[in-house]
């Protein structure tokens, strides 16, 4: 199946690295290269990246290659001496939110960000109780593995934490009821709240988009507990879900703060939480927060770049424009094949429900692996998500193109018809 | 004092950053290009670093700068593909640990090693109970900041820590029997204890170096309770105390997880842990560990090419050289200046303890902070640490030489004069 030097390596991962780590897809895809949408093997086969959201404008973006290698040849250090990088970075970042958000962090990697965004909103909640998703993910810290119940089935959660459903669309949750719910548990077990967290887009869960009105109401009953509102925008971000900039726009109601990370330096480690100033400074009285790399002037340099190529080549508009097209293709393709419960998401992050039995909506998991697969051996990368992983995960860079999404339909349709 | 382009810099940064953002030294510095041991203001001013323990190998050493510039733009991804970058790294790093460690997990800071190795040792040990000295600190996640009293004072710790004291050869503590308390303390409470976790060079607090058998003795009596022993060497790791290339290594007991950071890669966000593989199974096996940009090709290209400029360069061997030739130095302006009241340290990891009066050992924290400054403004570049900051932290880049000792030397020997 593999050829022997993917043998070997893999014997030899499996030898230095161990057991946690994990690869994708049945058959290891192994790329040796990156640009744009393509990943290509050492053979030089081009691989369709429908998957990859860290890389958001594009595999080795060159005006970000640029800006990491010019500013690494300059200087690279800390931010307890004085650099513009950082501060032009965060004035320019901080047009990007409502006024009120009007700090910024920087941290190193996604997980840092939540974990500081935690730590911010108990030392200014004075509680400890977290509200999340009952699959979600916002991390590998401690406090966040604790709250990220998706990460291992048969772990305990931490006792501050309730699970609350993510606002399905498909199976017809009741969001802002089990908030409450979960709220009236913390009173009764005398936990006060810290926060709500929630991923914008609801990934882990299964791509889910808030009914309008939903998310604010949920929001205000946390308020009234005296908990924050922390929007996980490490993977809708930058203009992902193509109607916004951030995910937590598509809903009147303003977070306290706001977490980011994966698609900000389109690979380079970089993230941060933006926030209410008045919110750090409490922070801040307390405690000193330092970052050894974050906000370190290349992390800040290779962000910017992001930003500015973000803006000039109009990706957001085009994540809506072919994240639409995309979703009619894939409701199209619904109508040939009956694996496909629902279509749903928003801009470029869509999620494609599979299903045994559409009025039993019965997830059909095995299915799924076999579509992913069977996608990665036509050449186009895609994953699965969701409890029962049952849920194709479509997250292309946003420098996807229609005829991006033509290829992925017309492979998509060819493995489904295998499967039959 | 400050010119007003740094004025209005302050002002931009205090504005969209905030509180929790400190500067070093009463007038900031604000660097704008690096190079070897030496940093330049914007007027070209040469300041000799001494104090940047991350730039290890020299600020933008160009074969660190050069790996990172060609691997961003050929390919930027993660571990779930196959890419030979990690194994390579892997497997050379580990080359340079006993055998028994013989795992690799790699995160992107030194916060996510220690969180990781906190996760993975609670985990083996089925307990949860940390021993840490009295002024540690090991890193800025929830998890860490509630073991890192160095962070806060005045802040609770979390009740599953204990605190020991640091080997102080000054004050003459007795680091074994304050181990030997915690653990009963913690029998008397019914905490399991899960790992005692040091910093190898115990820099927060103060820079000591434990005796002969010491370290052995404390591990003893945490391993006869369950516990683990992870040694920090993100601070004192890659050769930096020159006897040997990692500070555990002075003393003959191995720990079950090493965990790294810092120097790294040279500035560039990356880190990890170093264990026995078993300990990574069992973890492995309860839960996946996915960083997202843990483990990227740019990360081990940097962090590979550092390794390498390290033992080409012979680092770990300048750094005792030069270490020792600088605390003889230092020694000779004890001589002659009573305020210095100990010289101690590995290699180029060194502390200056500065006291009032030398038989009461009275911390002389204000002139510490006045020696500081007054180096800031003979441009040389140093620190302070310790519970009371009266110590001065040298600990410069691997690639500094007897001349740079010298001239270190030379402006100690002016500011303490000029503080008389």
């Amino acid at each position: 199946m593999s050829s022997p030097t993917v043998a070997q390596l893999l014997a030899r991962r499996q030898h230095a690295l161990g057991a946690s780590y994990r690869l994708f897809y049945e058959e290891p895809f192994a790329p040796v290269r990156g640009e744009g949408v393509w990943l290509y093997d050492k053979d030089n086969t081009p691989y369709l990246d429908a998957y990859n959201n860290v890389a958001s404008i594009g595999h080795c973006n060159p005006a970000v290659v640029r800006a990491i290698a010019e500013q690494s040849a300059q200087l690279n250090t800390h931010t307890r001496y004085l650099h513009p990088s950082i501060v032009d970075y965060a004035e320019d970042l901080l047009t990007e939110f409502p006024e009120s958000l009007n700090n910024l962090t920087m941290t190193c990697t996604g997980s840092e960000a939540n974990d500081l965004a935690l730590r911010v909103a108990r030392c200014n909640s004075g509680g400890t109780g977290i509200l999340v998703t009952r699959w979600a993910y916002h991390g590998v810290t401690s406090a966040l593995a604790e709250i990220s119940p998706s990460l291992a089935t048969g772990l305990p959660l931490a006792s501050h934490v309730r699970l609350i459903d993510a606002p399905d669309s498909y199976r017809r949750s009741d969001f802002v009821d089990s908030v409450k719910a979960a709220l009236q548990d913390m009173r009764n077990q005398g936990i006060k709240p810290a926060a709500l967290l929630v991923d914008s887009i609801f990934s882990s869960d299964g791509v889910f988009s808030p009914a309008d009105g939903e998310l604010a109401a949920a929001v205000q009953c946390v308020r009234e507990a005296g908990g924050l509102y922390i929007a996980d925008e490490v993977q809708p971000g930058f203009g992902r879900t193509g109607g916004q900039r951030w995910g937590f726009q598509r809903s009147a109601v303003i977070p306290d703060l706001v977490t980011l990370g994966k698609p900000m330096g389109n690979g380079h480690p970089v993230a941060g939480v933006v926030g209410r100033s008045a919110l750090f400074d409490q922070f801040g009285r307390q405690q000193r927060y330092f970052n050894t790399y974050g906000g370190n002037p290349v992390s800040c340099k290779a962000a910017h770049a992001v930003l500015r190529v973000l803006r000039e080549e109009n990706l957001q508009a085009n994540a809506r424009d072919v994240g639409d097209y995309l979703k009619q293709g894939l409701n199209a393709l619904a109508g040939r094949h009956e694996l496909i419960g629902d279509v749903r998401g928003e801009g470029l992050f869509i999620g494609v429900e599979l299903v045994e039995d559409r009025s039993a909506q019965t997830p059909a998991t095995q299915a799924t692996a076999a579509v992913v697969n069977g996608m990665r051996q036509r050449q186009v990368l895609i994953s699965a998500t969701g409890p029962d992983a049952n849920i194709l995960k479509i997250r292309p860079p946003l420098v996807f193109t229609r005829e991006h999404a033509d290829l992925l339909l017309e492979r998509l349709d060819a493995t489904l018809q295998a499967l039959r």
